[in-house]
C-alpha cells in the first residue's frame, strides 16, 4: 500500500528559508486505531529514523486490508534540532535561543483542566467510548486557543509553535510512540506509564521504566497525562475505567548512532506491538510469544545519576549494561590540578545496587557533569 | 573602612583549573542587618559590576561607625556565564551543558516546607524576631542536606552546586539585591515582591514591576518566597506579621553594556536604600526625598511579549521607553522568501496600551523570536 | 520594471529541509555592465538587506530603458549564517562545523594561475575587451572543475559548495558590491582595491580603506585579485592596462542592526555609483557632485587592533568615530580577581594617532579579546 | 625520581578567574636531549592525558641516573578547549571567539626567516652543533618580539598569547611529541616529517603519515619547519646536514575517549622512542625489536576526504580500519525530503583503493559534512 505524504510548514527563518515536517499516512481499508510514531525529537537521537524508514518499507509491501486503522509516521520531526552542529557534534537537545529541552515544551491539558471533577461527574454513566470522544472534544477546544494565539500580533515563541504543530497531528491518536535514544551511550529500553505494563511487553525489549516521576511537558507525558488524570478521577468517583490510549518512548541505544542492533529491536518491537494491538492484521505474521517475554521493570523514581565530584578524565568505568552492587567501584577520575601537585586518581563507588543503563560518551568532565546513570 | 575579602572555591574544571567566587565583606562597628548584593549572574548583564565597584570605592571612604550591620558584595558572581563567548557575544544566560537559565536554578525552601501550617501554629504567640530565627534555623537545616548530597559519591549537577554556593552566602541575609540588566535593550527598573512597595521607592527608579507571577527558582524568589509563604500562613491563622526581609532585582539597562546612566542610577538607588534602611548611618548623607518620588508600578502578570510572526528583519520599531496605544504600529518585518516572490513588509500593531520597556538588540528574527516587551 | 526572480538550491540539511538563495535580476533594455550586489554574508551584518530591499523598490519604479546592463541582487545570501543563534545573538560569522569565516572561503583564481605570464604574453597585442573575454574564459574553465568535484562521490565540504554557488552568479560581473557591517559598532566606510580610488568616491562615504594587505579568500578579493594580477603582469611586460572591473565592500554601521542612517548612506552611495558608471541612465537623477566629495583614504596595513591586556569590564572608552592622539587614554579595564584583592582599574593609552573606527559591542572581555580598532 | 612542577599563568578571564598550564619537568642526572610532550590541545582529544599520567607514574619509579637529558610533560595543555562544552559534547577544537583551530595558530619562524640563505652561507663551515645553537639563537631573538607585543598597550589576541606560552616551553626542545586523537573515530597512527622515517618506527605503531602537505601553523609543523628549511638550504648550498630535531603527532584513537588500547600503544611507543633515542637509559628495559617492526607509511597528500553529497543519515558504512578497493560501496545515505516523496537511499562508492582510517562519530549529516577519510 502507498501512504499519503503531507508536507507541513513549520517555520520561516530570518533568511526566508522554510522548515517543514513531513508525515507519511498509511490508511487502512478498515477503520480502527490511529497510531502516531515520530523520531529524532532530540537532535542527536537518530536511530528512530532508520526504524521509521524500515517501517515505511514494510508497510509498502502489505495491502491496505492488512491495516486496521491508520499509522502516521513523522521522521526527523525536529529540523532545528536535527540540523544543529557544534563542531562535528549534534548538540540539538535544546532550543539554543530559548534554552529549552525540545522534549519539555509540550502542552499538557491536565495542567489546565480545572474542572476535571465536574467533567468526570457529568460522564459517570456514559459509555467509555462516548466519554473518550467527549473528553477529546474538550481537549481540542482548549488546544485550539493556542492557534488563536499563534495567529495574534504578539504571536508565540517558536517552541510553543513547534509543540503545537507536532501535537496537532497526534492529539486524537490512540497509540503514540516517540523514538529516542540516549545522547550518550545506553542500553535499549522503554518508558511506559501506569497501568500499561501488559502492552509494554509487546515491544519485546529487556527493560522497561515506569514514568512515576515527571520532568514535565515531555511529548509522551503531555499526550497521556490528561487521560491518566481522567482515569484517576473516575476511580476516585468510584468507577473503574481505562482508556485504550497508550504513549511510549522507546530508547534505542546511543546518540549520533543508528546502531543496527538497536534499529532491529525497534522495528521488531513496533511491528509486534501493532500486530498485538490489531492494527496490523496479517495472517502469516510471525507472532512473538510475549507470554514468555522476560522484561525487567523498574521506575524513573529509582534512577540514580552520578555526577563527577571533581574535574578530570574518566577511566576504568564499568561497562554500560553492567549490574553493580553497592560499594563496587564505578569509575575513576584522573584529576589534574594547577597547584604544582601530581595528578590524582579518585575512585568512585556505588551507593546502591543497580543496573548501569547509561554512561557518558565524553570521558572528560568538569565538576558536576554526568558520568553514568544507575537504575535500582 | 576596609573589607574582609574571601575567595570561595566554586568548581574544578576538566583541565584542573579552578573557578572561584570572591566576596567583599564590609562589617560595621554596630551589629545590624545583613545586606547581600551580587552582580552578573547572567553572563551579558555586566552593568552591576561597575555598581559594585563604585560601592566598594564608596565604602572604603567611610568609617565602620557609619555602617550598622554588614554588606556583602559579590561581583562577577557567575564565572561560567561571565566568561562564555559565542563569537564576540556573551550568550552566558544559560548553562550550556544542562540548558538551564542560571537564574532559574535556586533552591526554594517553600517547595519543601510541607509542614508550614504546623510550624506557623507553633510560633503563633512568639515574638517576630524569635519566629524569624526559628524559621531561619528550619530553613538552614533543610539547606544543609544539599551539602551532604554534594559530598556523596553520586554528587550533584553543577547548577545545584553553584546555587548552593551563592545561597550559602545569603540565606541569612535581611536584604538581598541582585543586579541584572536586559540581555537586550531596556529601561532601568526594579522587580519587587508583595508588600514591599514602600521600600521599592527608596531605589529612586521610575518603574517597578511586582513579581506576582513566577518563572520559578529565580535568585530573588528563592530567597524571599519562603518568608512570603510564612507571612501568608500567619495571616490565614489570624496574625498579621511582616518580616523585615526584602529581595530586589535591579534591571540596569542593556546587555553587554555598562551604560554610565544606568550605573549611576544603580549606585544612587542602592546608597539611598541602605541609608533609608539605617544600614548606612552618615549624618551628612544627601537624603533623597522619596516622599515625592514618582514611581510607576505594574506587575509581571501584565507583561506582553511580542514574538516575530514571520522570519525576517525588524525595522521601523518604536523606541524603547515609548508609550503606545492599542493598534499603534509597533514594528515592521522585512520578510524575504525563497519562492521567487518580492520581499514583503509586514506591519505589526499593538494589542493593548502600554510601555515598551524592552526591545531585542538583534533586528534579525527567525519566526517566533522575541521582538519587544510591553507592560500594561 | 520587474525583475526575473530565480531561486537557487543551496543545501540539503540532515532533516531533508533545503536552503536556497534567491536572486533578483533586473535586466536593462540596453546591454551593458553586469552589477552583482549581495548582503548578509556574515550572519550579524544585516544592514545591507534593507539596502537591497530599497534598491528593489527603486528599480521597480524605473523603466528598463533607464537601465543599461543588468543588476543582480542577492539579499540574505548566507542562510546558515543569517539564521544561526546563540541565545538571542547572531554569531553567524563562522561556519560552526568547519570553523571557517564565511568571508574567507572563496576560490581565488590568482592562486591557481600558474601560467599567468605566458597568458599575458599571448595577449599583449590584443584589444582590452578581447583580453577580458579570453581571461574570463580561462577563469571559467578552471572554475568548472569545482562543479566536477562537487558532483563526485567524495564531494566537497559545504563551505566550498557555498562559495561555488555565490561565485557562479558573479564570476562574470563587472562590478561587485558586498554589503557588510561591523559585528561590533563601527562607522560607515568602504573597502576598495588599488587603482579604484576614483570610483570609490562615487559611494559618497567619508572613509575608504585600501585593501593593501589581505586575510585571503574574501569575497571581494577572490573576485578582483585575478584581474589585479593580470594588470600587474601586463605592466611588468610593458603595457598599461586597467580593466573596468571593480569590487567593493561597503561597511554599513553596527552588527545586528539596520540603522536608518547607515542604510540611507548605503542606498544613496550605490545609486550614485550606478549612475556615475552609466548603469542607471535617468535624466532627472539627482546627481551628487563627487568632484567636491571629501573622502579620507587610508589602508588596511594601517589598522591597529587593541586587545584587552587583562580580563575584566571595559569602561570610559572613547566613542566610535573619535580621533585620538598617541598617549591619549583609550579605555579602562575594571579588572576583578580571585586572589582576595580589591578590583583594579587599568588605563590603556593609544600607541599612535588615528581614528577609532570600530569598538566592541561587548564591554566584558577575557584577556586577549578585541576592544577597539584604530586606523592611522 | 621526582619532577619539578611549575604552574604557568595563562589567561585572566573576564570574571577575574585565571587559567594556567602546569609542566612536569623530569631532569636527568646527565645532560642530554630535551623532550617536550603535551596532550589535549584539541578539546575532545583526551587520550594523551592518560598517556602522560602513566608516563609520570613510570618516571616516578626510575632514578635520575636512568634519564639522560630532560622530559617536560604538559597534560591538558589547552584549558579553553578542554573545558568547553556544547550540551554533553566537547567541541573544543576551535577558539570560539576567533574561530581558529587551536592547532593552526602557532608561530612559524620559517615564514619570517627572510635571510635564511645568508644565514646558511655564514654557517657553511661550522660544526652541526654550533649551527644548531646559532640558529636557535636567531629563532629566539625573533620569538622574543612576540612578548614585547603581548606587553604593549595594544596587546595580542588570545590565540597568539596562548601559542607563545606553549612555544616558549618547547622552542629549544630536541624532540617534541604532541598527543592527539581523532575528534571522530580513527585508528592509531603517527604523523611524521621528511627524513625522520627511521625514528618513526620507534613508536611501534602500524601506520605513519608523512606530512608532505601542510595546513599551516600546526604545533608540530611550527616547531620543525624552520629546521627542515635550514636543512634544505644547506643542501642547496651543497652540504648535507640533518639536525637531531624531531616532531611527532601521535593520533591515539577516537575523540572524547581514552580507549585503553590506544593509551597502551601511546605509552609503549613513547617509552621505546625515549629508550632508542638514549633519553631513557635503563639496562633492564624491555627493548622492542623495531628492525622487524612493520609500519605502513603513506603521506598526507594521499588523503581523500568523503563529504556527504546529500543531507541525511549514514548507514551501512565500512568499518574504520577497513581496506577498500575502488568502486566498493563505502556507505549509504538515508535521505529524507520535504517534497512529499518517500525517503531515498543513496549508495556512495570509493573513488580509489585505500585504508579507511577515520569515520565520523555522528551518523547524521548535513550536505557537505565529513563522512570518512581514506588514505591511499
Amino acid at each position: 500500500m502507498q501512504p499519503i505524504i503531507e508536507t507541513v510548514f513549520l517555520r520561516q527563518m530570518a533568511s526566508g528559508d522554510r522548515l517543514s515536517l513531513q508525515v507519511y499516512k498509511f490508511i487502512g481499508a478498515k477503520p480502527g486505531k490511529k497510531v502516531y510514531i515520530q523520531s529524532n525529537l532530540h537532535g542527536a537521537e537518530i536511530a528512530g529514523n532508520a526504524v521509521i524508514q524500515q517501517l515505511i518499507d514494510f508497510l509498502l509491501t502489505i495491502n491496505d486490508t492488512n491495516l486496521c486503522g491508520e499509522i502516521w509516521l513523522v521522521p526527523v520531526c525536529n529540523p532545528m534540532g536535527v540540523n544543529e552542529r557544534s563542531h562535528h557534534f549534534s548538540p540539538g537537545r535544546y532550543c539554543v535561543y530559548e534554552a529549552k529541552d525540545w522534549n519539555r515544551i509540550f502542552w499538557d491539558y491536565e495542567k489546565e483542566a480545572d474542572d476535571l471533577v465536574a467533567f468526570t461527574k457529568s460522564q459517570l454513566q456514559l459509555d467509555r467510548e462516548v466519554v473518550r470522544l467527549n473528553y477529546l472534544t474538550t481537549i481540542r477546544e482548549k488546544f485550539a486557543k493556542i492557534l488563536e494565539k499563534i495567529n495574534s500580533p504578539s504571536g508565540l515563541p517558536y517552541t510553543e509553535q513547534f509543540a503545537y504543530k507536532l501535537q496537532s497531528m497526534c492529539i486524537d491518536a490512540d497509540y503514540l510512540i516517540d523514538l529516542h535514544s540516549s545522547t550518550n551511550q545506553a542500553i535499549d529500553y522503554l518508558y511506559y506509564f501506569r497501568n500499561r505494563q501488559e502492552s509494554a511487553k509487546y515491544f519485546l525489549l529487556d527493560y522497561g521504566i515506569l514514568l512515576d516521576t515527571y520532568d514535565g511537558d515531555a511529548f509522551d507525558e503531555a499526550f497521556i497525562k490528561p487521560w491518566l488524570a481522567l482515569e484517576a478521577c473516575f476511580q476516585k468517583l468510584g468507577r473503574n475505567i481505562q482508556f485504550d490510549i497508550e504513549a511510549w518512548t522507546m530508547e534505542l541505544g546511543s546518540g549520533m548512532q543508528m546502531h543496527p542492533d538497536s534499529v532491529a529491536k525497534g522495528i521488531l518491537g513496533i511491528k509486534n506491538y501493532l500486530f498485538q494491538k490489531g492494527v496490523l492484521q496479517i495472517p502469516e505474521f510471525p507472532q512473538a510469544n510475549t507470554s514468555n517475554q522476560q522484561m525487567t521493570f523498574s521506575a524513573s523514581s529509582k534512577i540514580m545519576k552520578y555526577y563527577a565530584i571533581a574535574g578530570g578524565m574518566i577511566q576504568s568505568r564499568v561497562k554500560v549494561g553492567s549490574k553493580v552492587n553497592a560499594n563496587d567501584r564505578l569509575y575513576q577520575i584522573l584529576s589534574f590540578n594547577k597547584e604544582s601537585q601530581l595528578p590524582q586518581t579518585i575512585d568512585i563507588f556505588a551507593e546502591n545496587d543497580g543496573l548501569v543503563y547509561e554512561i557518558s560518551t565524553n570521558q572528560a568532565v568538569n565538576q558536576g557533569e554526568l558520568v553514568l546513570r544507575i537504575i535500582q
